[in-house]
């Protein structure tokens, strides 16, 4: 791994932070307040971890102003320190950066134009009138279909499929296994068989979209499905075809949309949650894990549905009753009659 | 992408409608009734679309003989409009259609049979003793393991896995990231420790089955894990070893079903639902989305679990309220027998 | 598939059991006690498959002791009848033995050091300086990144992907279509907008882990996730940046674990569960399907939340009440209060 270090002078002019301590200070790393070693910088941006500032042996930290005076070592002041930290993280990444070009053993159609900026990884393949924009990484073992766009400086990592007819933004980041276009699940039914419908629609994502591994987007039947500028989906996840995603919403792993839904700008769901289909979700949604939506939510707010882990044992008496809960309500207002009455 | 249009006469024709209109209406695409522009042909398979039959620009509608006097364009009569526009949809799909023959890029085993109608794409891996059918499509970077056999006419996108001694059907269609043959999760437990069973059955599809993107369906662990005719699983589904699913049946996205569990003809499961192991379920059993079943379900019927989503807020106090539900039902009880006592 | 038989003595001794019968009897295959043939092996591992005993086909059954008596057949006796039938699996496998060496498809970078023992597969992809262990099978379309280390004898089936610095312990099993160390999802919000953080960190994996078919394992964001020595996980599984997983612990299909949660060893999850971030769960907890986890556990156990099916008639009655359960505790208090007053 290429060793790489830094003055924290110019880390502290690139983040526009203010910096209290030495310019010259050499950082080679970065880690957390509790397990960085000399040489490195940290970051607080959870004020519970605040107890870790006086001790940390890091060389400098990210903070805010109002617990500056906490650290004993060279701090850098952001009123973001979190979004610091982001920025600079990517100047320790160890991701190897290919090279343009296309590898000898990657297969790309004669009609499809690549520019001369991007790389397209060793065993990929890009078909016919496919459109590679500049500074694109397509990673080993992705397939990119006919007529796909992939706008530039976007990234896909290793063994990403892209079905035919694909349009992906600026800056969009995906991940390995990652599938996008395939076939939404629409089917006609005559005697109990399904005819399968072909899907004739697009993926159409926007800028700075990142997808997660073996994340599925489906193709729409008729129309696009379309995801929007900034949208951040997590592993394992399944957009079925039709559904759209506002600007700036982000999904925890393994979340499913059922088709034809929409999903407002800047929502969040937490992992495993479902949306049923044909259902409009409001901006500032928010879900918490392994939460149900079987109804249109309009206003912003958090929501849920379920119950959280209690002792088996415990479970199975609650559980039992569950199946009461009408006869229980029932009785109850019964009896309530009878008191008042 | 290629243009194509139709006559209105032969798409009538082709598809047993009765047409009342310009049987030489030329017809280019398929849209919504909202959506369609002139030139294109839209359907009407939901009565609560009914609404836009008068305003819509399309040349043509598919419709049911009952809202047939509703258009005020060129009409098909079908008595189910939308198997009409599932038949029809594959004349209209942009996907491209590969070339028979082997890509040379490929690498196909030399004891393979491969049909001279076959295609297999680029980066793909055909292994020893494979036989692959009359008019199969193998798509780009997919993995056809040894002793497989491949129906004819069935399609396996781009970047599919069959593992050794699979059998697939006539007319199959397997989505991008698909895993069939997967080593069941089999495990002995010595003193805290795994063990893991060979896992030596196989999977057999029969014939229409669809596999949706990155679904995985393990091999038996002793017999074979078996799919039936006509059934059709959607994207992130796991099906488990030794798994039976019978004819015509259907489940939606991330739809989990556990060793062993036999499930029954016509069945239709809504996404995130899961199946425990070792379970019967018979035929025509629906399950709404997010439902698990832990016990057999013999009798046809629709079968739901779980709450759907409310504000947190709300949810909150009667989550709370679940741990007790079994406190309160006792009471319930008492306060009933103390007032009628 | 090659032919294989085995006679029973030898099996016997390999296996360390006690043979009652005779040691030349010839055993070409294992099966259940049902399904047997003559010339086969079978086992009982579940007591009530006992009643199988007296009319298997079987040649030779595996089993305990205690039950020695009721067969009718040549018996192997073990205390734990279901490791020997785990042990004698592998005898029996008919998955294809990879010969050593690199296929001439496979893409294996000049600085990648790789065992001669190991075999890479045909459209593999071997990275700058991996390292292949000793007896190594790297599958078809397998994809190795930059730095990463495979120890001795681990097998990654068709289509796996390794990013780059990921450590595998020896004897790991990796099924195909699994992501190992796929960025973390961690982005800082800035204005509604999300930044996209670097993970940094690794995954490692111990010594016998097991990694299902699509299962995706996310790099640690600065430290590493940490999968323990013997863990096995099923197909489809999230396990998010920063995890660790403590020894012998075995998820079943599609459990997402959150980010920088701490799972101990010797647990056992059902299918479907999950468990939210940040938290720490102990030894020897088991959580039953579709369980979701928001708290910590610390003591060792089973655990539960959620419904099992019921018709969806009976079930919306119940579902209903849900949302009224906090009201019916306080009608309920009420109405204890006046009775008791």
């Amino acid at each position: 791994m290429t060793k790489r270090s830094y003055r924290l002078g110019d880390i502290a002019s690139e983040l526009g932070a203010e910096l209290r301590g030495d310019p010259d200070t050499d950082i080679g790393g970065l880690a957390t307040l509790q397990a960085a070693a000399p040489g490195q910088i940290a970051f607080l941006a959870n004020p519970s971890y605040a107890r870790y500032l006086a001790d940390t042996r890091a060389s400098a930290v990210i903070v805010s102003p109002s617990v500056a005076d906490q650290c004993s070592t060279n701090v850098l002041l952001l009123d973001n320190p979190y979004l610091g930290y982001a920025r600079l993280s990517h100047w320790f990444d160890p991701a190897p950066v290919p090279r343009p070009g296309v590898h000898e053993s990657a297969v790309v159609d004669p009609s499809a134009q690549v520019s001369q900026s991007a790389s397209i990884g060793p065993q990929a393949v890009v078909e016919a009138e496919a459109v590679i924009g500049d500074h694109v990484v397509i990673g080993a073992g992705s397939i990119i279909g006919a007529r796909c766009t992939v706008g530039e400086h976007s990234v896909l990592r290793p063994r990403v499929t892209l079905a035919h007819d694909i349009v992906l933004g600026k800056r969009c980041h995906i991940l390995s296994g990652a599938v996008i276009g395939s076939d939404g699940f629409g089917f006609a039914n005559e005697k109990g068989a399904w005819h399968r419908i072909a899907q004739l629609g697009r993926v159409i994502l926007g800028d700075d979209v990142e997808v997660g591994a073996n994340t599925t987007i489906d193709r729409g039947a008729l129309d696009d499905t379309v995801i929007g500028n900034g949208v951040k989906l997590d592993n394992l996840i399944q957009i079925a075809h039709n559904v759209s995603i506002g600007d700036h919403s982000a999904m925890a792993a393994m979340v499913g949309i059922a088709g034809s839904t929409r999903v407002g700008s800047h929502c969040v769901f937490g992992g495993q949650s479902g949306v049923a289909g044909h259902l409009t979700i409001g901006d500032q949604v928010h879900l918490t894990g392994m939460t149900l939506v079987s109804n249109d939510i309009a206003e912003p707010g958090v929501y849920s549905s379920g119950t959280s882990a209690d002792t088996n044992r415990q479970w199975r008496k609650n559980a039992v009753r569950f199946r009461q809960l009408d006869a229980m309500a029932r009785r109850l207002k019964e009896l309530e009659k009878k008191i008042q009455g």
